[in-house]
């Protein structure tokens, strides 16, 4: 995008004075988000109800704040805003969120009224996000959504039309290993609109893949230049909320805009180049994919896994995603044979060999060597290991499972490290964690893996269809942006 | 099936006294299982190299054994097997499960051979459960196949010839809320195969529902008709893993068996009327619906919601699984919109209505009584929740988010089942529950509104894709089985 336009937006994502307006002591989402931020002592609290909030003074207009202020959150009574948005642009303020639902979404005449008359007011003076949304996370400028949403910095844009998937990306972002450089949740979009951010967060170095859940465009167009212009640049990924007739009507009364028929979105983000997913789960697993990982050069899938049912089960898997999982070569298979021990095992692709998993107490021909000769043979592009061994582990070794645990988490690592490093290849994990698992040292052994996978940047999911499906959309991708060689 | 092979099969599953034969005191997964359970006291061990395991006799054969003993579960090596079947015969020995691998699954003359030895022993004078394989979890008998599985007795039959699979099962069931009647783990299926456990398994009144893992069939005739022998009485959910080349080669490798190509697979399934499902995820999340619900009478569905976001994508998930989230009644959008507070919220189908979850503290017209005018509409025949709130009650509520919880439990535990009981129709939650949440007071208060809905028997699961699809799968089956009227 223009230069100044890309400035124009990066000054709004990195304000130096923020004004909360219509601050509250009382659950106010926006004061207690910002005050557990480094924004927290640029920030003026404004509500003519208070004189104090948490021990800080409170305005009782914008007005009245003694130094300059460029960035506003606007969360008062609908029909308010109007007025509001006069007195910030009379206070200077060049960039408003605004929080406040109950415009044009509602289908009401008064609400679309409403909204006109906040249009007309800021028209050319101020820049507007929303109304009816979460506005802005950054954490490189100490804005947030979320009380709990971490101050690490990290490479995924988030671009949604909705407030609470922006939220949950926001709140969730610990626990999925995902860090953020932007995420803004837009609502009605009554000035600024998903092109406009598409194209900042193309532009955005720090941005490395973008999120994307959209309900409907102003400007069919304008969209379509935008997701190409951020698509070509970097992967998008995106959820298109509302391609159903019941799904169309909820979104129409969430955002009060225009949709298109399935068709035309997926014919849409096929041109753009646009990657499309049909539910939040898949956006969200697919964005751990591209954040953490590397590309393959190919389909040739090598799993690594401890069960023969499973084992056939991910095969198919894989075929699914138009992968394979091809026989090692002769060189692997003889090294293989020489490591892993053939009682109860099956040495071949799938890896489906248990006791390689309790060979951790020697350094060589150890865990850590089976991994890098498969990661070594030239028949494959990718590793994923399917990982469901602690409760096995914790029968066999008793109070010395975590030790153990310990030990197969480091080598693991090594290897995976060595696949990726050295042999260039993604390393995948998928690992026994069951949402409900209730266990406490089942918990701890299993996340002590997670955890030791996700500090290398290495993709982690809890359940097999899930990790050869994620690592399926890398793969196309690769293929799609000629990166990696078709099946 | 005839009396009196069902009689022989129930024996089988509800042995006397049992010999372990290869019992041993290092990681022996068959005694471990054992001794955990009420058969303890009804268990021989056998193994020439002790004279005692675990503080108990240990014998050198199982004609050592001074009383009578029917069922034998071995485990060891390969080569020995066919020897000590003879002596489970001329001790009296009924039925034997093989743990032992190297078998026909090896693809080796010599293992092939070994087989052939194995069943010529065999057969007439004792029934045979594998080789390679992990045997029968009843608990009704006390046979078990991991330590850790629940002594309690459920509606689930599950039939595997996988070891890992019903291992999985057997394991994950306390976890998933799932209890068994019974769960075989059949492996090469050298006498007893998959069509004497599906008969078996559709006359056992215990049996509600049945898992099926099957990699191949030895007889395609007897197959199909015990497929549709148990689909007729109850439903079947299948997996068929080995469906591709790479898949099938692996399957080859792990239970020996001859495939099929995917086409005759599905159309076996199809004609037979049993549910096919294409992983191991989707397997278990339709066993938990058919295990806790009743079935809808018809497509439409009603979503309780907290985010408009997440109610489009949710009602464009039902339509994907052919079911409708259509309008309320007037009737019902008239008592809405006197009980739910309007700012924020989204009166309507899907109700997306955060303010409802802070309606606990009145007992007239507070959450329970909202629900209950929602399971009432005459045009909604089933109720899904999106629970996705306890992160905001605990911004709100602070201290007291923990008590809150249990008042949203106990009253949507109430309305739930005025919905399910009163009006007959399902009931599903959604909880997020994410597996790699790490922050404790959220696992806490999401997994107290699990337990509450598990207890009642209410399916839940961690996501909406997953709810809303598992629900689709009851739906189909109630349409294809004259149950409900079709979309």
């Amino acid at each position: 995008m223009k230069k100044e336009q890309y400035q124009e937006l990066d000054g709004i994502f990195h304000p130096q004075k923020v004004a909360i307006i219509g601050a509250s002591p009382v659950s106010d989402i926006a004061t207690l988000s910002l005050m557990n931020t480094k924004m927290r002592d640029h920030v003026y609290l404004v509500n003519p109800k208070y004189k104090e909030i948490f021990g800080r003074k409170c305005y009782a207009s914008v007005l009245d704040i003694e130094g300059p202020v460029d960035y506003a959150i606007i969360s008062i009574n609908a029909s308010y805003v109007p007025g509001v948005i006069n007195e910030c642009i009379a206070k200077g303020i060049t960039g408003a969120h605004i929080f406040t639902a109950g415009f044009s979404e509602t289908g009401l005449a008064e609400g679309i009224e409403l909204e006109k008359k906040l249009i007309a007011a800021a028209a050319g003076k101020i820049r507007v996000i929303g109304p009816n949304c979460f506005g802005i996370y950054c954490p490189r400028s100490g804005l947030a959504i979320v009380p709990e949403s971490s101050e690490e910095e990290g490479n995924v844009g988030v671009i949604a039309q909705s407030g609470s998937v922006a939220e949950s990306f926001s709140y969730f972002g610990k626990t999925k290993n995902l860090r953020f450089s932007k995420i803004v949740s837009y609502g009605n979009a009554s000035d600024l609109d998903c092109p406009d951010f598409l194209e900042y967060m193309a532009d955005d170095p720090q941005t490395r893949v973008i999120a994307l859940y959209i309900e409907g465009a102003k400007n069919g167009r304008r969209l379509h230049d935008a997701l190409r212009y951020a698509a070509v640049r970097k992967p998008v990924v995106a959820i298109k909320g509302g391609l159903t007739d019941n799904g169309n009507r909820v979104a129409k009364s969430h955002t009060g805009q225009l949709t298109g028929t399935p068709e035309v979105w997926k014919a849409l983000f096929r041109q753009c180049g646009v990657i499309q997913v049909s539910n939040h789960d898949e956006l969200v697993n697919t964005i751990i994919a591209f954040s953490h990982s590397l590309l393959p050069r190919g389909n040739r899938v090598s799993l690594i896994s401890n069960s023969g049912g499973f084992s056939v089960i991910q095969t198919d898997l894989c075929a699914a995603e138009g992968m394979e999982v091809p026989r090692f070569s002769d060189t692997t298979l003889k090294a293989l044979r020489r490591l892993v021990p053939l009682a109860g095992t099956s040495i071949g692709n799938p890896l489906d060999a248990w006791p390689i998993f309790y060979k951790v107490f020697q350094k060589e021909g150890g865990l850590t060597d089976i991994i890098k000769v498969v990661a070594s043979d030239e028949n494959i592009d990718s590793l994923v290991f399917m990982f469901d061994q602690f409760r096995y582990i914790r029968r066999a070794r008793k109070h010395e499972a975590i030790g153990h645990m310990k030990l197969i988490c480091e080598m693991m690592v090594e290897g995976s490290l060595y696949c990726r490093d050295v042999m260039g290849k993604p390393v995948f994990l998928s690992v026994s964690l069951d949402p409900f698992l209730e266990d406490d040292e089942d918990r701890q052994g299993n996340l002590m893996l997670k955890q030791a996978f996700e500090q290398n940047h290495l993709p982690v999911y809890s359940s097999s269809e899930v990790t050869i499906r994620a690592l399926g959309r890398l793969y196309k991708y690769a293929v799609q942006t000629g990166q990696a060689i078709g099946s």
